[in-house]
């Protein structure tokens, strides 16, 4: 694949989200070549995917393309392309671009939607864990209701203007908050001939609260929030199937053509490595984020878990994990490149947060936990100063600051092949 | 399809485009019902297509969804749905999404592009014509340069790294030019090691001068630019075939994967009028727009072909124009349903421009024709002006004024699906 042989030691990242993006960035490339693998042209900011899913921002806000990101780094090679299996033996991956050897290789792979093996499901539901899949989830939300306007049956309009979304997480609440908004302040001025008060979303999570991972006080308020957007929350409820109609739970079943499934994630792994993944998929790592029985493997982000007294069963698989231990590893590789002992890897809790509307959010700091306006704020400025870029971070502001001032949400086209009329007829 | 009807006529627009949503707006609808179709549910900005298509605006910057513009019209109706039939003689016509009755039609179903009947270049080449295929172009020329690091083939490189435009008109000018500005400032830094220099870019016509539409300086100055930036032109050069391979012409060949096809419209018409088209496939009307032989179908925009003596062969397919019948129709339909005579239609030139690059464009007014950085601001004026909503203005003039400082254009994603990895392995 023409990556030019030099006289420096190849670390070779699969994956650039944000374990490897800052790991990439972090790495002294005086002292390796840095080559890094993903299969899109772009690192996605996936904490705001549920915005485009919903028309409040564009897609080119929240992805920033990987060669302009890295673009002043010497001795930096990205290439477009899968992964499809690594030999460890022989240290030498191999992609769809051909092969190529390295002397340590990172894994940051992520995570993918989990379907815990309900094949029903994964065929049926949408899910919105890539940028792709977010604005696909646009236009059929939009789509659903330009069809809805051209039948009079009601149980066909009940179907098409119903949303099940599965999985009481971050992704979840945000998606339903936002949803309900469209609901609130978009769709009656769009569809005037259309009973909008007649549109339902379902929150479902099979454990008996949603936000678990969060604070008791998050989960009170959040609940608050969306019953107040008018949400209907379930909890304790199971799915159990879903043919493309209908969605069967353990408490009652549900009409809907759209069900958005965010109830779990599983690590993508990469074939070849002969160290047994654990729980969720996840690879095992000492506390230098090596992989068990390597010596010149590692994993970082979702994909590695870390076990510690406190999180007998990983970290959490959150971007500030990820970005924290892209840092350390790539701060660890430069010193084991200059013969310097690494540093075990450290957790800080930077907190955690969701946003379920319009000056609605929740926080949990180490030291604070909080929700409602000042939680809101909170959120909108940490997110807008996560974004890559400084362009970004504009458009981005002036999206928000617009959709507040005129209850808007701007960015309502159906550009998906998927759904396009032309493709369908 | 669930039309309301009411006690007033029904006015039926066929198309969103400038003559159609100028239309639409322009009708009073107290005086009518108004129903219209669209096979998208936005309208798209065409003179911004090409900054699409070369990663230097965003798609949703530039295409608005049609139901926002239109929202707090009363008795007014969105439909999005392909028209496929009119039956004149029952006043009706039949669409995607079912049959409907008017009292006055009105085609604004603006042009599509023309191949001259040429299969081969049709299935092999690319369009600009509509949103999603602007932002396949972008994919496609991005991902030529992703599959050209990895070949050491020079001959495939030089396939994937070539582009020939054909057609000399505003659209061919533009994109050539923005793709230069790609190759100086933008393909170097992403891919170092390709040698970018090997790019080429070749604009081709099969006439005499390109810009043949406007002025003698503008046709002379944007040779100038264009050669400035690097663009091969080549005048009386007439494509003959293309196999996906190489560009057969009348001077030579040209081996390239990526040949955009601008040289030519037409009128895209619906199916089951009995008045003949003219030349281009655009129906003859009459000073009112009326299109002959009917006497309450109406034609306006690149569809429609009003004979002056000064145009003998109708006017331009220019927006300016489109724009110009759909408010003069709006009125005089105004007028008609108040039983007052309408008023003939007078074509008024605003002028015409186009841009090659960074502070250079060439303006054709009725009082002055100029090329260089005055026109180019002139250029950057008009366009943002004439964008639909404040939003959009905002967001393009944050995004050009950030293109300018830093020599960039932001929005490289590939994300059409159909050169997405995950979809092609």
């Amino acid at each position: 694949m023409n990556i030019p042989e030099i006289d420096l030691p190849r670390v070779v990242i699969i994956g650039g989200g944000f374990a490897g993006l800052k790991l990439a960035k972090t790495l002294n490339t005086n002292l390796c070549q840095v080559v890094l693998f993903d299969s899109n042209n772009y690192h996605t900011f996936q904490p705001l995917l549920y915005q485009v899913a919903t028309a409040g921002l564009e897609p080119d806000s929240i992805a920033y393309p990987l060669r302009k990101i890295l673009k002043n780094k010497k001795n930096f090679h990205f290439r477009m392309a899968r992964v499809l299996e690594v030999d460890s033996e022989k240290n030498r991956i191999d992609s769809t671009v051909g092969q190529l050897e390295y002397d340590h290789l990172v894994i940051a792979t992520g995570a993918q939607t989990n379907y815990f093996g309900m094949e029903n499901i994964e065929r049926n539901s949408i899910s919105m864990k890539t940028l792709i899949e977010s604005v696909n989830l646009r236009s059929k939300i939009l789509s659903n209701f330009e069809k809805a306007l051209n039948t009079s049956d009601l149980k066909e309009q009940e179907r098409l203007m119903n949303f099940v979304i599965v999985g009481g997480g971050a992704t979840g609440v945000e998606l339903a908050g936002a949803l309900a908004e469209l609901k609130m302040h978009i769709l009656p001025n769009d569809f005037p001939d259309l009973d909008i008060r007649r549109m339902q979303i379902h929150l479902l999570e099979a454990s008996d609260k949603i936000l678990g991972a969060m604070s008791e006080k998050a989960t009170t308020k959040s609940e608050k929030f969306l019953r107040k957007l008018g949400v209907n929350v379930w909890v304790n409820t199971m799915v159990k199937d879903y043919d493309g109609k209908t969605v069967q739970t353990s408490k009652k079943d549900f009409p809907t053509y759209s069900l958005i499934w965010a109830a779990g994630v599983s690590a993508s792994l990469v074939k070849g490595l002969k160290t047994k993944a654990l729980k969720l998929n996840r690879l095992p790592v000492d506390e230098f984020n090596k992989v068990l029985e390597y010596d010149n493997i590692y994993a970082i982000g979702d994909v590695a878990s870390t076990q510690t007294n406190e999180e007998p069963f990983g970290l959490p698989m959150l971007g500030s994990v990820a970005v924290q231990q892209g840092r350390c590893l790539g701060q660890n590789l430069n010193r084991i490149l200059q013969k310097k002992s690494p540093e075990p890897f450290i957790y800080r809790n930077s907190g955690t947060m969701a946003t379920v509307g319009r000056n609605l959010a929740v926080v949990d700091f180490p030291f604070l936990s909080t929700g409602g306006l000042f939680a809101w704020l909170i959120w909108c400025l940490v997110h807008l100063m996560l974004l890559v870029d400084f362009r970004s971070r504009i458009i981005v502001l002036i999206n928000w600051i617009w959709s507040w001032i005129k209850f808007d949400k701007g960015i309502r086209l159906i550009i998906s092949p998927n759904f396009s009329l032309k493709k369908s007829n």
